[in-house]
């Protein structure tokens, strides 16, 4: 079963599964069938709710002898009459909820594959959270091993591992890297629902990030039983994948409606605030006074639009690179959200997070809340402007925030303090902290919406990035006629010599965004640029006459040309900047083909998704420039799909 | 033109206004109908999408000698086929737009009249917020001069005396007293559109506010050209009760999707986010693929779906007093009304919102995010904590927060503390600040939820209260072992006696709710009481066997019996307590009927809705007791509609 990414944001993906009944894409939800009761005809699910896939349950169908009878003779998809792809479980849950199953493991993959679903679910056991550490080890270490043996008989059927491991996060990790190493198709993350069902959300992000920090980023992630919307943006930003669940027939039942953003019993609503079919087509006393039966077929199908409504938001949130905006705004609907958000905030779980994140992003970051400064990838931008960032002097001058780009607005006083100081630094210190002026140009300092009233904690993050950034350094916060007399009195600090604005740009772009070690490599000789005509910005940068790179407007970062790459690959040594391809590949490459992950051999692991690279074969053959779509763990872990988008190459 | 409030949260009110064309519901909103090119017939948007009122402009009709002819003939219900009530606009926002328009202030007041609208408009003078103090002030004067005359001359038509004074508050507000004077049927505030196309929301807020302040609260307010849903929370919340918007039609030209959230470009989405009756019908891609006009229709359709939807959202949030959570989740979604809630938590906007808010509340206080402790009611609660409530001791013992109530929670160690030292009070840190044990059951303590995690400003709210409350005290905060012997080692202090805790809470929760003159009138004598056999609280409570009061489980507070309301009504002076009533009203209320705003004369200006309350006449003749539905000031104003719901009476 294929999988790939097509976007990204955060840790999430919009990813395409390939099955035997068709292709899915993801992020999405299975609505879970009871082959008993179809409260809403899965053929229905496809027409009118956008539904791709399903889920059903193999056990209950094994029991009922007639479902039975007509899954073995008809298949599966006949059964339930949905044409698309079904996936099955197996009875893990059965058997928290009774104790026990009656099948055996090998016997259930069996059943699946005979009435042809298209993934099937191994018998795991369920790790419940109040499991000790022992009751839980013992039960992955069951899982695992019934999970080998049925992957050794999935044939053609797709196949589902569920991790385990109970509320210990180094339990879940082992667990997922157990089952990794099977030739799986998709990775469940089970015996959660206890923690969903009591809104214990923080555990159920340590449970999530142990989980997929074990498993492969190649491979499709499922969280079982994930079924109220509130949680599917979190989910989605740390990577799952798929969703199923029955909350919409089951909050129905309780004459309870879904929303995004929670959930509300239907007496206290006078009127109904949704505008699905049902909702637009009734009022909420009509709704009141139908019959049991008719009421919870309504609230179903309301349940269903407005989950796959926030799946669609999603999606469009991933393709936009405003995840974490939807994510921030969902946390504050619910005060268990926003404590799960507080695990994010952890550095290791920041660390993790950030190799997935992409360089540069379609959109604007926009202030939501005390969150938003805490988004993984400001951490990776405010550590490169400590580390890779050199400044132009030991003096820094700082600036207040103002309205951007700060040096156009600050054009007057600049020019009084280089007159002052020619060789000062000047920065603005923005909610990030510290931003040099010759970076205000490049993403995330410009793309950026913060209000003019910040709160305490990103007040504290911004103050800290600063403390971090002038610690050892001459610092003159502004305060006007003071500050550059002051100025004219501090000996050229540094002895070093005053650089061109422009020329001071580039070299401080491409510090952020390929490192110090660059710079002798791309800006070596004669350096040179041209600007654009109607942006006034600088387009293209040359050295010597060889055009190296070139700045995009639209977030301020430099794309790599091929005499750039070839410069990047003379001077600095592998892997920094490589994607290294089997010379399979290189034949292809020469021709301006993209390269797929099947050929990645290895890399440079601080390529991140969106950056420029060099591409090269085993021997260091330098072969072009492109753009990584994955970061290298994702290159080197998927079968299937593009890892790098060649811009330009050797012939 | 009636107006009366049904149900209220915040300063914001449902609302229901009597037009000659039928009633509305407040708040709502009024798509603006174009005569000349109507997007979405008017009639429709009754059938369709809920609307109940429309508004059009009168001087555009005028200006057409086709529309005119038809409209002075047949009239404006005719004209735009629609059977509801129409507001018209007067000329105001062209003159706005063109400088200037062709029509004497009389002459459209008559042109409305004769075409028969529901509500016509005053047309006043078009503030912009780049204006000088002097011109504003001018235009104010020219207004209120205009608006005398229009007023004299209204006859049966409802009119709408615009509040002008650009961003300058005390301009508003003295624009708005002097429009309160007339007699007006709706109070616009006008000239806002320049700063909500600028997404300059804090000075909108403080432009509401100021102008609200001047306005007589028995009246609705109109908000002029309040287009996008993503102000209607805030504005809602702040008392305006009407909003009018051409920006379902305007966004869709500009292929945008209106969300309450924000807006997304056509182009920037690849699935529908939604599940209108457009959005569920087709594809992205096939909204892109229709031709300019029908594209511009279907998006004005789904533009139009969301609004009202977010119309319903609101009264339904007023109805189950979520205001607060609603606007503060809306702020999550856009950092310039992040920064209007900023506002919000300045003292004086603090208190006079704080009026307006009810007592207690349907619903839990739900945490959002750092403004959720600024809402005004909390600030109410904490000053009378501190003003109203006195501790058993000037010994106090402070508890880390806990799972609630607290008192069961704490059962063991209260019993340690207890036998240390019987005097000691005894208080919680909560998020609020500190919570007395006795006060645990009480709203809001009792009935809210927080994360585990609070944010940087919640922890200072909290932090602060609690110092105002232990200063002058001596205060033991919780460290075990170590606080029992320091507790032995006090003596008894204060010289208080130890009390019964259920008494302890009994007096606790009348002072927070009836201050603490209350207490010598409702407990002096033989002080009993019954519990419920099923919850086991404090249900009947009885002083020398006369049932004073009655505590209710929700909430925790007090209902007044009739015995308790004499009590007090004999133990404090006049106007403590009292809602004041004409002589008219007396039979009335001696049937049991409810006290309606007209005929209440005046009353305590402490009481706010929801307040237990006494009724008497003006010799302070004792009359009953209820329950108010309006503040004094409200009930003042109000013509129409319910003051106190009445619950026990003299015969």
């Amino acid at each position: 079963m294929r999988f790939e990414i097509k976007d990204r944001d955060a840790a999430g993906r919009l990813g395409r599964l390939y099955t035997n009944h068709g292709t899915v894409t993801t992020p999405t939800l299975l609505p879970v069938i009871n082959p008993n009761k179809m409260i809403i005809a899965p053929k229905d699910m496809k027409s009118l709710f956008d539904v791709e896939m399903v889920i059903t349950n193999s056990y209950i169908i094994r029991k009922h002898d007639d479902l039975k009878k007509t899954a073995l003779e008809q298949g599966v998809h006949h059964l339930i009459d949905f044409s698309g792809p079904i996936m099955t479980d197996s009875g893990t849950f059965q058997s928290y909820i009774y104790g026990s199953v009656s099948v055996e493991p090998l016997e259930i993959i069996e059943f699946q594959k005979n009435i042809g679903v298209d993934v099937g679910t191994i018998l795991d056991v369920f790790g419940t959270p109040d499991q000790t550490r022992k009751e839980a080890s013992d039960g992955v270490n069951e899982t695992i091993k019934r999970a080998e043996k049925s992957v050794g008989i999935k044939e053609n059927m797709g196949i589902a591992c569920t991790v385990q491991g109970s509320i210990y996060p180094k339990l879940r990790k082992r667990c997922a890297k157990a089952l990794s190493l099977l030739d799986a198709d998709l990775y469940p993350i089970g015996g959660v629902v206890p923690l969903m069902e009591q809104q214990r959300y923080a555990e159920l992000v340590s449970v999530i990030l142990a989980s997929k920090k074990g498993l492969s980023p190649g491979k499709p992630v499922h969280l079982f039983g994930a079924g109220h919307p509130l949680v599917f943006p979190l989910a989605s930003a740390l990577g799952c994948d798929l969703f199923d669940s029955s909350a919409y027939v089951k909050y129905a039942q309780q004459d309870r409606l879904i929303f995004p953003t929670g959930t509300l019993h239907l007496k206290d609503v006078d009127e109904l605030p949704c505008c699905c079919p049902v909702c637009s087509s009734m009022t909420a006393s009509e709704v009141k006074k139908t019959d049991k039966k008719q009421r919870t077929t309504l609230l179903a199908k309301h349940n269903l639009f407005i989950s796959m409504q926030e799946i669609r938001t999603i999606r469009n949130a991933i393709r936009n690179n405003s995840l974490w905006e939807l994510v921030e705004q969902r946390a504050a609907a619910n005060p268990f959200l926003n404590d799960a958000l507080q695990i994010l905030k952890k550095k290791k779980e920041k660390q993790w997070i950030e190799r997935f994140e992409p360089i540069h992003k379609k959109k604007a970051v926009r202030y939501t809340g005390p969150h938003t400064i805490h988004r993984p990838f400001i951490d990776r931008t405010m550590n490169r402007v400590n580390e890779w960032y050199q400044p132009s002097s030991d003096v820094i001058v700082v600036l207040p925030e103002s309205e951007k780009p700060y040096h156009i607005h600050y054009q007057s006083l600049i020019k009084k303090i280089k007159d002052c100081q020619p060789t000062v630094d000047i920065i603005v210190e923005s909610p990030f902290g510290p931003v040099p002026l010759c970076l205000d140009e490049m993403y995330p300092f410009a793309q950026s919406v913060f209000p003019d009233h910040l709160d305490k904690e990103t007040k504290a993050f911004s103050k800290n990035q600063m403390k971090r950034f002038v610690a050892g350094k001459k610092v003159l916060f502004w305060k006007g006629e003071k500050t550059l007399q002051e100025l004219r009195s501090v000996s050229k600090a540094g002895g070093k010599e005053q650089i061109d604005d422009d020329v001071q740009r580039l070299r401080a772009v491409a510090m952020i965004q390929f490192g110090k070690e660059c710079t002798s490599a791309l800006f070596s000789g004669n350096l040179s640029y041209v600007k654009s005509k109607k942006t006034l910005k600088i387009r293209n940068v040359y050295s010597d006459e060889d055009h190296v790179l070139s700045l995009r407007a639209s977030d301020g970062l430099f794309t790599l040309k091929l005499v750039g790459g070839k410069r990047l690959h003379d001077h600095v040594a592998s892997p920094r900047y490589r994607v290294i391809v089997h010379e399979d590949a290189v034949p292809f490459i020469k021709e301006g083909k993209s390269v797929f992950s099947k050929f990645v051999l290895d890399g440079d692991p601080l390529l991140r998704p969106f950056d420029e690279c060099i591409i090269a074969d085993k021997n260091d053959e330098f072969l072009g420039v492109g753009r990584c779509l994955l970061n290298v763990d994702e290159m080197k872990a998927f079968s299937f799909g593009q890892a790098v988008k060649t811009r330009e190459h050797v012939s």
